[in-house]
Order: structure tokens, then C-alpha cells, then sequence
């Protein structure tokens, strides 16, 4: 007779984490790395942080008797296999433990690039994001994604790995370059849409580098964005349903990266992009949105003519192959209206092409 | 005034999932696969399974329309940084997606390696293991333990990566060699010493290798030591605390692997020899138990002489660098009595020392 033996698992975890923003929680830092309980720390500080932030960064490292430092190279290049290798040899060679935290301080390539690190050195590092960049502090640094890229495709190596406290220094946005500025402002925009349109009324007739000069809007702004992202990963932490709405404009957006080379296109401009097409797209199928709210930041975002040189043909392959698509079919996150998003799968290519012509046209004339 | 805002994020995780073993358990194989929902599934299959077992391997490529296979080489060099991006570009090249389950087919390597794969290609493939060998059955396929070792330590880089199922077709251990066979019982002695003495009793007098020529007892007690492994990791996923009781005797055994280099002494060898020292030195601390249970099988791990040529001062100097180790202090688990673990950390080389002489000299009595 044949009787197998079953014996059940049981694994139950529960994390709870602090995202604290602020112009300059260093208070809340300091205890988060007393309770780690440990006399070294390795920070890994994007180069460019380190560069223009000496003093930031000092302080940072005096938090802890033994600092290990590496510097990150920017830029989207640097999410790699072969970087996330080093920096591996980088900290089993200085001997750490599982004790000692990990530091990411920088935007979302630092700390997706630290987090795979951390997830994966000793079997999980107690990891701390200092978020530097608006993307960063809005979107990437919040809910465990962690990972780098593959030539397949972007963020296709990596793993889903919470961080035990997400700190954001808002003083130190003062050093980002406008350009990175703006680029995290798709993301704002993006939970506006999603969720809380409140977000676009305040943007509405704003420039958003206006808000540079404006703390207390931006830091309301950005906390606000915060609380959506929180809402949502804590809800759906393996991006299993609800967490998809987070993906508004990041179908059409990754398929743009992909084509255009990592580096030549921002994040943000990809999905700005993506977020006008799927306006588009959505206004096709009978939507009644507003899309003047997202769209009046155009000229933020892209110029004249940046779109002519993609191939359509390219960005639709590009779309079947990002890891959002499950099989043939390509899933777009669309509005009923603000606030209202819904996944709405799609299989006809000749569809899709004509969303983005429009869009391209679109973008065009919002530039002109 | 300084005022932080803090927004708190809560992920809640609850995994279940079966270990099944029986002599050949395909329907419940079959049932694993069909609740995945796909059509595609990836097999890592260690080359000596490949080689030996043609007919199980093509029934189970047979369980999917879309069976893609690598063949993983055998041995511990096998997990290595090197060869995990080599199958992580292997599965992405292969166009899977977030439904494509990763079953590993093979012993301990095979399922650590297949298990960080899992982990890390798109943030995470549904990992179902079919362990071939003892020690993978009994000990390594459950838990969520993956990785693969670096030049500073084993199993320094992976993730705790929890498996969709474990399922054990006891039937295929028929073509596993002797010494695999042996290797595996010193992870089933230790579940006997730590918590299941009736392990001990029912192998009291008994050689190893009779076991396989009585199915019915090799299944008995391979799932018992499941159980024994089940409890104490459901009760602690991340090694806070319990878990470590299953580190009886890795303490030494880790070290005698760093000192020996990979491949040159079996995981049961150094794990056996590991229980002995460990018996040295609980009874140098007074404990009175009847190492004769653990000792008698010997002969079947280690031979006259195999430890005369390991340097004491390398093995204590591979004990620091043990991840398993806090700071300075070296921490065994120790048996007040057989099923009594408890921690012991000592910081005293001399004592260390004068263990690892005594416990050399007690292997070569027992093997002569």
C-alpha cells in the first residue's frame, strides 16, 4: 500500500519598520542603530553623495566605533550582477557579522543595489535606507524590493528583503541636481493618481521645481506619497494583487528603458512617459479622466521630439518580456479616474501601437 | 521644532507547506505541480541523478508541457557564486516568468544552489525540492536555508528562501553511493543526540549500511529526524534562537571543512567527527552522557589517521571566522543529557585546543 508521510511547515513572520522623514532625524537615526546593538556598521554611500555631502557623511559615520565605507558609482549601469559581487567580497573580506547593519545612502540604484546585498550576505544584513533622492524617499526605499539588472531585462535578479528602518534626511536633497529632482516627481505624481489626488491639486499650476524653494509643501507632499506607498506594500508585500497599482505608467515606462538603453532615458521620464500613455489608453476604452492634471508637467519631464527615434515594434517586444507580463498578455494598471486604478490585461499589439503613437504625438505637442 | 514623521509599515508573512516522503510519491507530485497553474517548469537536476536515475528524471520532466532541464555538476565547488549567476542567467535566458516553478533534483548542493536561485530570479520562483540524497532528505531541503560559499566561508552568501514543497522519493536513494549514504546518518545521529533518542536506540548495534537492505526502518527513522527538523524550524525560521540546536557539532565540523578545503572531507565526516568533540567536551564539563551511542559508528565515518595531518591552530583560527560565531566567543551546542541541548560559549583557546587532541586521539582508538 502506498501512504506517504506528510509533515507540515509552518513559517510566520511579522516585521514591522519605521519610515521616519524629516529635515534632519538624526536623533531617530541614532537610536535605530543603539538597538541594533553593534560597534561597526558598513555604509555604502553613492559616490556622488559622498562627494557633495562631507559633513552628512561624517556624521553618519560617527554613529558607530568601526564605519566601513564603499562608494557606489551612480547611474543605472551600476546595478549589476558584477557590482553586487563585489560588494559582497567587500563585506565578508572586512569580517562582519550578522549583526552589523548595512547602510544604503544614496537613491534607488544604491539601495536596490544594498539591499540585494543585504538579503543575500550571511543570509540577511539588518539593512537601513538613508534615501537621498526624491524617488528614493517616496518610492524605492519603501516596501523590501531589492535587486539589480540582467541583460533580459531591468531588476530581474534580486529579492524581496524588508529593511529594518527607512530615515530620510530631507536637508539633503539641497545637493540633488535638478534633473534627479524632477525625475522622482513622476513617482509623486504617480500615487496622486492612484490614490490621493490631493497630490495633483497641490502640484496643479505648480512648477514642481517651485517646491524647491517651498520645504514645507515638498515635505508634505512627500509624506503623503509615503503614506500610500506604506498603505499599500503593507497590504500586499509579494506584489501579489494590490501592489500592482504601483505599476501605473511602469508598463509602458520599463518598455521605454529597455529600448532606449539603461542611462538614456531616466526613470522618470520613462514613466512620465508611461503614465500619459496609459491616459491615453485609458481615454480610448471610454475613460473620463482629466488627464491635463498629469499631463501640464510635460515640459518638465521630456522636449520635443525625444520619442520620434523609438521604435514601436521594439517597445511592444520590450513589453513582453518585462516580468509584469504574465505569458502573451500585457497588463496595464489604468484610471477609472483619479484614485481608481484597475489592471486591465491587453493582447492586441496593433492596439497597444496605436496608444503609443498617440502618446508620442501627445508629448510632442505638450512640449512645443 | 524638529518634528519626524514616522509611518509604520507592517508585513505579515504566513507560509505552509508539506514535506512528503514515501517510496515514490508522484500523485502528490502531481497534485504540488497542477496547484501552480503552469505549463513550464525549470529542473536542476545534480549530474549524478541525471546519469543514474533516466527513468525517474523523464517522468518527472513529463509532469509539464514545457520541461526545461540544466544539469548541475556534483560536489561542493559546485556551489559557487560563479555557477549561481550561470543558472540565474540559464532561467532567465529561458524567457520563465513569476509562475515557473524550480525544482531541484539532487542532494545538499544541488537544493542550496537551486534554493538562492529561487530566491533571487525575479524576486522569487516557487522552489519545490525533491532531495535524492540523506542528508538533503532529512536535513538541508527543510528550512529555507539557501546559498553557496565564498573564499571567506561557506555558505557566506544566500538568502532564507522557504520551498513551495519537499518531496522524497525514497526509491531513488537506491542508486546513491555507500559513502552518501553513510554522510547523511551523521545529520541523523544528531537529531537523535538533540532531541529523537529513540533514533539512537533503534541504530544501537546496528551498522548504517544495513539500512538499506530494510526500507522500513530507513523510512521510520528518516521520518522522525523530519519531524525533529519540521518543529524546530517552524518554531524558529530566521536562527534566532532554537534553531541552533541543529548546529550540534557543525561548531567543529565547519572548521574541520574550512581547514580541509571543500571536497576533501565528506559534511558527515567533519559533521561525525564534529558530535565527537562535542562529547569530549561536554564530559570535560562534567555531563554525563553515553557518547558510545554517537561513538560506535565510527568506522563508518573516519578512518585510523584521517585527522593526524589537520593543524589545530588553523582549525581554531576557521572557527572565528565561522558566521555562526558572535565577536571573540566560540558558541557550541552542547547536551546536558541526550535530548537536552543547551549553548555553551567559551572563550578559552587552551580548552578548545585540548578538545580537538583529545577527540582525535578517541577517533583513532575507535577506528583501530
Amino acid at each position: 500500500m502506498h501512504t506517504a508521510e506528510k509533515q507540515k511547515i509552518s513559517v510566520k513572520e511579522a516585521i514591522d519598520y519605521q519610515v521616519v522623514t524629516a529635515d534632519e532625524p538624526w536623533e531617530e537615526l541614532a537610536e535605530i542603530i543603539r538597538s541594533i546593538n553593534t560597534q561597526q556598521a558598513v555604509f555604502f554611500v553613492d559616490e556622488n553623495v559622498f562627494r557633495l555631502q562631507d559633513a552628512f557623511i561624517a556624521r553618519l559615520e560617527s554613529l558607530v566605533k568601526r564605519p566601513i565605507l564603499a562608494r557606489v558609482p551612480a547611474g543605472e549601469q551600476s546595478k549589476s550582477v558584477q557590482n553586487w559581487a563585489s560588494l559582497v567580497d567587500f563585506c565578508l573580506e572586512q569580517g562582519i557579522d550578522r549583526q552589523t547593519p548595512l547602510v544604503a545612502v544614496g537613491g534607488g540604484v544604491t539601495g536596490d543595489l544594498a539591499g540585494f546585498v543585504a538579503a543575500s550576505v550571511l543570509r540577511g544584513l539588518p539593512l537601513i535606507h538613508i534615501p537621498t533622492t526624491i524617488l528614493a524617499i517616496v518610492d524605492s526605499s519603501i516596501g523590501g524590493k531589492t535587486g539589480v539588472n540582467h541583460s533580459v531585462g531591468k531588476n530581474l535578479v534580486g529579492a524581496f528583503y524588508q529593511p529594518r528602518a527607512v530615515v530620510s534626511f530631507l536637508k539633503v536633497l539641497d545637493t540633488l541636481p535638478d534633473s534627479e529632482f524632477i525625475s522622482g516627481f513622476a513617482e509623486v505624481l504617480k500615487y496622486g493618481a492612484i490614490e490621493d489626488t490631493g497630490i495633483l491639486a497641490l502640484l496643479n499650476g505648480r512648477s514642481i521645481l517651485s517646491l524647491r524653494k517651498d520645504p514645507q509643501l515638498l515635505k508634505e507632499i512627500v509624506q503623503r506619497c509615503i503614506k500610500v506607498k506604506a498603505r499599500v506594500v503593507s497590504e500586499d508585500t509579494k506584489e501579489a494583487g494590490l501592489r500592482m497599482i504601483l505599476n501605473y505608467g511602469h508598463t509602458f515606462g520599463h518598455a521605454l528603458e529597455k529600448v532606449a538603453g539603461y542611462g538614456c532615458i531616466s526613470h522618470g521620464q520613462a514613466v512620465f512617459a508611461g503614465m500619459v500613455a496609459a491616459g491615453v489608453m485609458a481615454q480610448k476604452l471610454g475613460a473620463r479622466i482629466d488627464n491635463s492634471l498629469i499631463d501640464q508637467h510635460a515640459a518638465a519631464f521630456v522636449t520635443r521630439g525625444f520619442f520620434d527615434h523609438f521604435s514601436i515594434e521594439d517597445l511592444n517586444k520590450a513589453m513582453q518580456s518585462d516580468k509584469k507580463v504574465s505569458r502573451a498578455t500585457v497588463r496595464f494598471i489604468l484610471l477609472h479616474e483619479y484614485g481608481r486604478p484597475y489592471l486591465h490585461p491587453v493582447n492586441d499589439a496593433e492596439f497597444i501601437t496605436s496608444v503609443w503613437e498617440e502618446s508620442f504625438q501627445k508629448m510632442n505637442q505638450l512640449c512645443s
